[in-house]
């Protein structure tokens, strides 16, 4: 294997597959990445077993061929090289070493045979659609806050997509839970999705996805079948094991009977309530709502530390409610509002309450309550 | 205790006086702020019983007293309150409660007498000086790196700040050193240090001045004993114990008789150094410089990553030399070094090597080699 490629290229393709690369790894393969020279391109391939980065980048290749090398340290070493370089890379297979050369700097650096790293053999994807930048973004966001962290709950460690209908409208529909709030997104479903099983993907998967297409406008090919995800675009394709596990019906969590409706600015609603958990007890960051005719007073209270007040000004003109719910919870939905207007639909002060944007209906937030 | 004041001055304050604070404290008290009001003026006081900050602020005061608060809850709350907010604070006494009010929010916090707080009493301070913000600046810039962080060796937990002879002149020396590395800076004595004892400056006292002086020009007022030390710049005053040991002798450790000198365009030094020792061990970062006619030759390796070589163009016209260096403490020097040149002078291998700025003499480094 012998090429040249400029630095700037080489770094953003290593900057996006040694994002998957574990920091510490019992089988050392799997800190690699697998560099695969083919006539004009250099292809960068790092993987974790479950989630595996393939990459494309142009280079100038002399002599094809593969190696790995610790994708850390090549990172860093290509991080730290000169602005406008010219990387040269070359392995010549006999001292099992790559060569790296730019300016004044050569490194050895020690390699793994090709044929160690793991091959992900080719899967048979059969639902294939296109989602746009803008709408896999906005599903990522509007939905992986509430994927649960508990382990032992692997069903909900991910974000469960799947086909729905909504009224009349087929939709693709994304839901994360945690038990205590729940989170769904939903979009009319793309040409091609229809018939595609429900699946979990991991908050790792969603995550990587989640950085690699921050600067994505163009379309985002998803292929899957019931075991698997690959997304591509540009030069870059992910694929992911999904979660083997069924998630739960969220259907009977969404409450359908509440009946009161409250409006509030979303802006200065999400302020008070950061303002008034100051004094919340670390531990349970309640905040107690009771609404009026006209005004809400958010409150919380705690040995320690005193109480805390204030006043928002709401559109409801049901009977006098208090609620108390987890002010961070609160913030967390209220940061995917981008509206001006957040409305509150209420049963009482013991059941889920559902959160929604007034100017974007695509996205929709349960909340349990706590006792306050 | 009753007033108003706007938002951005007690923020301010508050900003500067929680530092110190620690967040976990067995002693209650010294979570909570001081607050004393008299005429026209906030004061706010915070100690951790070693250093104690004591900042004023223009207040619009009704009512004269004093009491306590956290000082972190009392800094997130004015933090989150709306920029351009005028706060009422008000302290009745019989609930033992604090109110603040700004706005629709309200608080009322939990206080702790101030009869409770620690009192620094009045110390005698015996000399008394003035540095400029620019001096005090690099005075701790330039040493503070070589700050020893072993708890065992308190004192070099510090900087050693004393008057000194330098050849015809008398100066301000101010001396760190970890045993590994010593960094030195001097000054001309300022008129009312002749006389002052040799002070040991702990270095959270150290980083606490640093950060308060950040964007201050104008005179520090400088007055210490041989236990105590006080800062006052603005309204702000700044009053630390000092640590209660003998600095080793240092003079013994700059070496007098080195005689080869290499001088070498420290940017390009730095930038070479970094990407090098990417590959040394994480344990010792070692970095071997190999000095040739016109050339040096930075090389690093580890059994695991594999090896590194650079080179880099310098002035130097004596016999070869191999010396190892950590190379993190090659960098923390060279990130002091301002000017275009560093200059280094080395008697051999294994004996300590001075380090200066060409531009700038004020400061010199002594740094240990390492076996390669």
């Amino acid at each position: 294997m012998k090429l040249t490629i400029e630095r700037a290229a080489l770094l953003r393709s290593l900057a996006h597959v040694q994002s998957v690369v574990e920091r510490r790894n019992t089988i050392p393969i799997l800190s690699n990445v697998l560099l695969d020279a083919q006539e004009g391109r250099l292809g960068l391939t790092a993987t974790d077993m479950d989630l595996t980065i393939v990459e494309h980048t142009t280079a100038n290749v002399q002599e094809a061929g593969a190696t790995t090398v610790s994708a850390h340290t090549l990172y860093d070493i290509v991080r730290k090289l000169p602005d406008g370089s010219e990387v040269e890379l070359a392995a010549a297979g006999d001292d099992g070493q790559l060569r790296l050369r730019a300016g004044r700097s050569s490194f050895a650096l020690s390699t793994l045979p090709r044929e160690d790293f793991p091959a992900i053999g080719p899967t048979d994807l059969p639902n294939v659609f296109t989602l746009q930048g803008g709408e896999a973004k906005n599903l990522i966001d509007r939905t992986r806050f509430a994927i649960s962290t508990e382990e032992t709950r692997y069903y909900l460690n991910g974000i469960y997509v799947h086909a729905a209908s909504s009224g009349d409208l087929q939709v693709l529909r994304a839901v994360a839970t945690d038990g205590h709030r729940l989170a769904r997104f939903e979009m009319p479903l793309p040409e091609g999705a229809p018939g595609m099983p429900g699946v979990i993907v991991p908050r790792k998967t969603v995550n990587e996805l989640r950085k690699l297409i921050d600067e994505v406008e163009e379309g985002i090919e998803v292929a899957l079948s019931d075991t698997r995800i690959r997304f591509t675009f540009g030069n870059t394709m992910l694929t992911s094991k999904l979660i083997d596990g069924t998630f739960p019906d969220y259907e009977r969590v969404i409450p359908s009977g509440n009946d009161k409706t409250m409006s509030v600015d979303c802006k200065i609603f999400a302020s008070a309530v950061d303002r008034v958990s100051t004094i919340s007890t670390e531990k349970s960051r309640a905040v107690k709502l009771s609404l009026g005719d006209g005004a809400l007073t958010l409150s919380a209270a705690s040995p320690e530390s005193g109480s805390a007040e204030e006043e928002v000004a709401i559109q409801y003109d049901g009977p006098p409610i208090e609620i108390g719910f987890n002010s961070r919870y609160l913030l967390d939905i209220a940061h995917q509002i981008e509206g001006e207007g957040a409305e509150f639909t209420l049963a009482d002060s013991s059941s889920p309450t559902i959160v929604r944007d007034v100017a974007d209906t695509s996205a929709l937030y349960v909340l349990m309550p706590m006792r306050v």
